[in-house]
């Protein structure tokens, strides 16, 4: 439960906000567009959904900022392009989810804005007479790791930059665990025992199963689902593609531990409610479940820092800087919570000067994401 | 547009916030709470919407603080008392609505402790092998005045100290208006012309049969609404049960002119979006628009002060701040937005001056209210 109410990308809109630091988020979103696209394609022309008097979508760990809008404008952008005035009956109900803590607040003083332009966009230019969009959005708090909608209310459901985050640290490497089994790291590392490997990978099974059997609810038949997120491009969970970033935060901390900053014990006890799965993992544990046939799973990968176009000195420098602001916004609340507010603007400098020396070595340099449609089995 | 996005009670939880200063509202809903089991209980026996696999609910200007989430505990109440266990299928789908500058975070951060208590009430007690409570809470931004929910899809509207406010100042009396109309008040007067009185009772009807309509489309044939706000006990719009309350505003407001610390226009050119019609206008309204009929039309009245009990002048200095509280709370992102911040707290403090000598000189002490039952036509 703690978790579910601590963790929450950074409020508001200001320098240090998850608004004005989610370019790679975006980057994912865009990476995923076509894919969202076909699976509403694919909705459209199912005949277990068509007439469609009322389609239900929901996005899962939608945050807030300029990003968590994108889905409702880009499934807009294929419904009108297909089948334009036709769908000027069909009610959108839009369902946006995310934690407890998220802050729909901003989200929703951004709506009328964005109601504004959607008639401007889609009615208003063909016909001065043209229907308001029958769209309605409304917000619904709580964990995806659990039943959230009512049954069979669903017809799409898009998760991007949020399944590789588990409902909670796997017990054995949590805080108040008696033993500190993952010392110096806080995530999987080459350093981690097996027991670290294998308690983090069950917390996956568990939690992602439970992931699918909730929506398995909720969906109706024929419905489908694109999730985006955090994976690893090979079986081998402590290979650098899959861990650096935590690797790097590791690094920052036992820096401040050494420089007597920051309690070692507190590094110790600390373990990210993270995972990134490879795609054997995924597939797995969707045949396992049962409910969901994969249609389609890619991998993909971006750069750390999306913005970066050259490699001298100076740009790196400005990409660690950018790469650590972008973590920052995302686990400042959870990184927060366990070590202190005070620790955190010196924890992120040397979080950036880290990622500055790492992107200088031309080593792994690349988010590694998984996106997957499925559909109802 | 501009009262969708700047009217909201005050957020957070301090000294002056609405979660901290709603009693009076608090009361209003539990006057109107027999009413709403009354609708409960018609809906369980109606033939219409058995068996009940789904209940939409939806609270209509909900706001945030303790009274958000009661009318949710009140309904629960009722259905575990009449139909217990039997209910443990059926899935209840509530909607909190607000204005999109409402306070949702607080209202979602006090939801896990709130599904927590839930489960205890009407789960645990029972049975270690309960379900959950099938409740799917979600918020929906937007104004009442017009199109929130997918087509018939609530069995109960519910509304509470909220259909007071119109859905924007009459036109003729904006502040962007040519000519000040009522000149040194901000509400219907006694010294209001009789044009200010007509652009008042015109809005309302159509702002009120607005409601209707878009509540018509969206509530299940044999659905039922409880509607609880301000109203007035006589025809008569100036009289002082109807106005008070503003009257007062409006000498507050005055004393700052003659003292130069507001500008005269500014209060000329102010006027509130509000209206507390008569039982007899609200009937009219209900049957000219035709979708809905009146089961029942309560008038009541409270006192301005929930919390006085007794009458001496220390009793009445209190009450005098916390009526000015109460209402700071509800108006103050109004007034604030015209008249600037920093006028805010010697204003409330001179109308909690008013409001003391006011209930010192025995007269009007109540607010009146209009509660009604109405179901579909």
């Amino acid at each position: 439960m703690e978790i579910m109410q601590t963790l929450h990308m950074n409020k508001g809109d200001g320098e240090t906000s998850y608004a004005k630091n989610s370019k790679v988020q975006n980057k994912i979103i865009s990476i995923a567009k076509p894919i969202v696209e076909e699976a509403v394609l694919q909705l459209l022309e199912s005949k277990n959904v068509v007439p469609m008097e009322s389609m239900g979508i929901a996005d899962l760990g939608c945050s807030s900022g300029p990003n968590t809008l994108l889905l409702i404008s880009e499934i807009m952008d294929v419904l009108h392009s297909k089948i334009g005035s036709s769908s000027s009956s069909t009610e959108f109900r839009v369902f946006l989810n995310d934690l407890f803590s998220n802050d729909f607040n901003t989200v929703f003083m951004s709506l009328p804005a964005f109601y504004n332009q959607l008639r401007d966009d889609y009615f208003h230019k063909r016909s001065l007479q043209g229907p308001s969009p029958n769209l309605f959005v409304s917000a619904v708090p709580g964990s995806f790791y659990g039943r959230l909608f009512p049954k069979k209310s669903l017809h799409l459901v898009h998760s991007s930059s949020s399944l590789h985050w588990l409902s909670q640290v796997p017990a054995s490497l949590d805080s108040k665990a008696s033993t500190a089994l993952n010392k110096g790291k806080i995530y999987i590392s080459k350093s981690s025992p097996q027991c670290v490997l294998d308690a983090y990978s069950l917390q996956f099974q568990n939690d992602f199963s439970l992931f699918l059997k909730s929506r398995a609810e909720e969906v109706v038949p024929g419905g489908r689902m694109v999730l985006s997120f955090m994976g690893r491009p090979t079986p081998d969970p402590t290979s650098e593609q899959s861990c650096y970033h935590w690797e790097l935060m590791a690094h920052a901390l036992m820096s401040m531990v050494l420089e007597g900053l920051v309690e070692e014990e507190k590094v110790d006890s600390f373990n990210a409610p993270y995972y990134a799965p490879c795609a054997e993992e995924l597939n797995l544990e969707i045949q396992k479940q049962g409910s969901f046939i994969v249609d389609q799973l890619e991998a993909f990968e971006i750069g750390w820092d999306p913005d970066a176009d050259q490699e001298n000195d100076q740009t790196v420098a400005s990409s660690g800087k950018r790469v650590a602001k972008t973590i920052r916004a995302v686990v400042e609340s959870m990184i927060e919570a366990h070590f202190g507010n005070e620790i955190m603007d010196d924890l992120f400098r040397r979080y950036a000067e880290l990622v500055s020396s790492h992107l200088s070595k031309s080593r792994t340099k690349y988010i590694n994401l998984v996106t997957s449609l499925v559909r109802t089995a």
